[in-house]
C-alpha cells in the first residue's frame, strides 16, 4: 500500500491519495489514452490544431509512413476527432482534407501541455511556437485555475476521489 | 497548403498559421511525445502522480505486463522523471520505490489535460477524480491563461510561431 509509513522521506509536495482510486476502465484519462495515447495520432493532432489539413501536408510534417498515416486519419474521423471534407482544384480529382471537430479541437489543451511540458523541460532555447487568445493575440500559458479564478502552482496540486471506488 | 483558399468553409474558431510552422525535432511536444507518448507511460505517470509507488501496486492497477512495467519504470528513472528508492520491511529483502521527480511531477499537466478531456468526451457520468488545491482543497481545472490572469476559452486558441521557422 502506498499510505503505509515508511522510513524514507516522502516529498513534502507529493499528495497521496488510497492506491487504484479509480478502476483504469472508469477513469477518463484511460479512455483517452486509448483514443490519442500514439505517438503518431498525437502529431497529426497537433498539425490539425496548427491548421494544416492535407494529406501530403500531414505527411510531410509528421514524417509519418502513408499507411500509419491513413489509418491514424481513419481513426480520428471515427472517433469523431476530426472531420473529412471533401475540395477540389482545377484538373484534379476530389480529395479530402481533415479538419478538428470541436471534440478534436478541444484536445488542444493536450496538445498545449505536452508542449509547454516538452518546452520547459527538454530544450535549452526559447520555444518556437506559442499559444495565443485568437481575439487580441496574448500569449497564453495552461494552468490550474480554481473556481474562484485563482491560479495554482503545479507543484501543489493533488487529486481527490469523488466517486464510490471500485477495483479493476 | 492549407492556408490556400479553399471553398468549404473554415470553422471560425480553427486559427490558422502557415504549414510547418516548426521543425519537428524542433517542437517541445514531439520531444515530449518521444519521452512519455505511450500508453503505459502515461499509465504509470498516473498512478505515481495519484501517490502510488510499489511495482506490485503499480501493476495490479495499470494492468502492464511485468517486464513492460520493467522496462518503463526504467526508462522513467533514466529519463529523470522518477527516482528510485530503496526500502526495507521486516524480513524481508530490499525493494525499491518510486516517486515522481520535480520534472515528473510537472507531466500532471499532461495527466490532468488527458483526465479532463477523458472525463468531458467519453464518460456519461460523474468524473471519479478531481484536482485539488493540496492546501486549502479547492477544486481545480485546466485552463489557458493570460498573463493578466485572464481566462480564455479553449475554442478561442490558436498558436502563432515566434522563432525562424525552418523545415524538417
Amino acid at each position: 500500500m502506498s499510505n503505509s509509513a515508511k522510513p524514507d522521506k516522502p516529498a513534502k509536495t507529493q499528495p497521496r491519495v488510497a492506491r487504484a482510486p479509480v478502476a483504469l476502465a472508469d477513469c477518463g484519462m484511460a479512455r483517452a489514452i486509448d483514443m490519442v495515447g500514439d505517438r503518431w495520432v498525437l502529431l497529426v493532432l497537433r498539425e490539425l490544431f496548427y491548421g494544416v489539413r492535407r494529406f501530403d501536408d500531414l505527411e510531410a510534417d509528421t514524417g509519418a509512413p502513408r499507411a500509419v498515416l491513413s489509418q491514424r486519419l481513419r481513426s480520428l474521423v471515427s472517433n469523431g476527432l476530426a472531420d473529412r471534407i471533401p475540395y477540389k482544384e482545377e484538373g484534379s480529382r476530389t480529395r479530402y482534407e481533415y479538419v478538428l471537430t470541436p471534440k478534436g479541437r478541444d484536445l488542444g489543451v493536450v496538445v498545449a501541455a505536452l508542449t509547454e511540458w516538452g518546452d520547459r523541460h527538454l530544450r535549452n532555447d526559447p520555444a518556437p511556437v506559442e499559444f495565443i487568445d485568437a481575439e487580441g493575440g496574448a500569449a497564453l500559458h495552461l494552468a490550474f485555475v480554481a473556481k474562484s479564478g485563482k491560479i495554482v502552482p503545479n507543484a501543489r496540486v493533488g487529486v481527490r476521489v469523488k466517486a464510490k471506488t471500485k477495483k479493476t
